[in-house]
């Protein structure tokens, strides 16, 4: 399972962006769009909610065949038996998370530089999310990743790379032919009137 | 290890009450006072702030060989080799922590009727933390438990309880014969101007 995860098109949840009602019916959306991987993201819930909202949102992962990966949260991806968890720079440490988990659970990791990518890989991580890509709504506290620190990147580490951070319609074409494994977006599928419908644009856009 | 715990006096810490100017000296003077056990709580900081952290007063627990218990968070307990986690009704399930856990590890357990004793005690939780007592500046979204409901609760599980919730020198007579394994208390020990004396009166008045 952990192998042969296919990264195209990567979903980061996120409530106060999301057009649809619940989460469960924005990741559904973007799931039957083609949506490859779901990344639930909640910072403002109990983790009791955190955990009861997992174990809903996998149903609906496992339905669509895509890995459901948790972040930040080790023990909640633990807890609702999800595929992966992702780490950012103010998270847990990529290697005391691959000590909790285990070898078969995925580890990803945020990486905003060269070496944080490099440490990530040596630490066990299994994929990378680089970016800020762009500045977005989402994030505002970073500084964009350059194209040039995104391609020393793609040559330094092996494991799969998606990029993050305002990618979406107007800025996908410019990843093509880096080598990077897919894009991760937010706004560019939760926010928009039919998530199912771009998702898809996104994915043929990226595969054409 | 996880037998035998003394839980006669069991500190929460809280550095919104603490007189200290860290979370490690004001464990360190309870701990100097007598403090047979430190929780951990933090809900405002970063994963890996609350990491750093637990290392860090993870030092200080075991040169005086007192356990360290997380709150709510699964996975830094496990990250800093805590002795064990503490849950509340809001957080994982008892039973889902037992199994990410393991057998060995402290499992308590917030429980404020003989309902939720009774199962937590079934699902694997080594011991309660019953409250709260009285109502407190700690937490204020809670009812009182009755001492009739904590001696219901004291008839019907064996594993060891700890009253929290307004506990103080002046209450804590009212736990005397009661079979309640020890006080769990926050600001009468952090929020005194010399937490180690007040924890060691406590602890006196508690055993005399």
């Amino acid at each position: 399972m952990k192998h042969g995860i296919d990264y195209s098109l990567y979903l980061c949840t996120d409530r106060r962006l999301m057009t649809s009602p619940t989460i469960e019916a924005s990741a559904e959306s973007a799931l039957r769009g083609g949506t490859t991987v779901i990344q639930l993201r909640e910072k403002d819930c109990s983790s009791r909610e955190f955990y009861e909202l997992g174990l809903r949102v996998k149903k609906i992962t496992d339905a669509y065949h895509a890995p459901l990966i948790i972040n930040d949260r080790v023990d909640i991806a633990l807890a609702v038996g999800a595929a992966g968890v992702h780490v950012g720079q103010g998270d847990l440490p990529c290697k005391v998370v691959r000590e909790i988990v285990g070898p078969d659970m995925i580890v990803g990791v945020s990486a905003a530089t060269l070496e944080e990518a490099v440490r990530a890989e040596q630490d066990g991580a299994d994929y990378l999310g680089v970016g800020a890509m762009y500045a977005t709504a989402t994030k505002t506290d970073t500084r964009p990743v350059s194209m040039e620190e995104l391609l020393k990147i793609r040559a330094a580490v092996k494991i799969p790379i998606v990029v993050i951070g305002g990618i979406n319609k107007q800025t996908l074409g410019n990843f093509k032919g880096t080598g990077v494994n897919g894009l991760a977006v937010v706004s560019a599928i939760v926010a928009q009137p039919d998530p199912e419908a771009a998702a898809r644009e996104l994915l043929r856009m990226w595969k054409e």
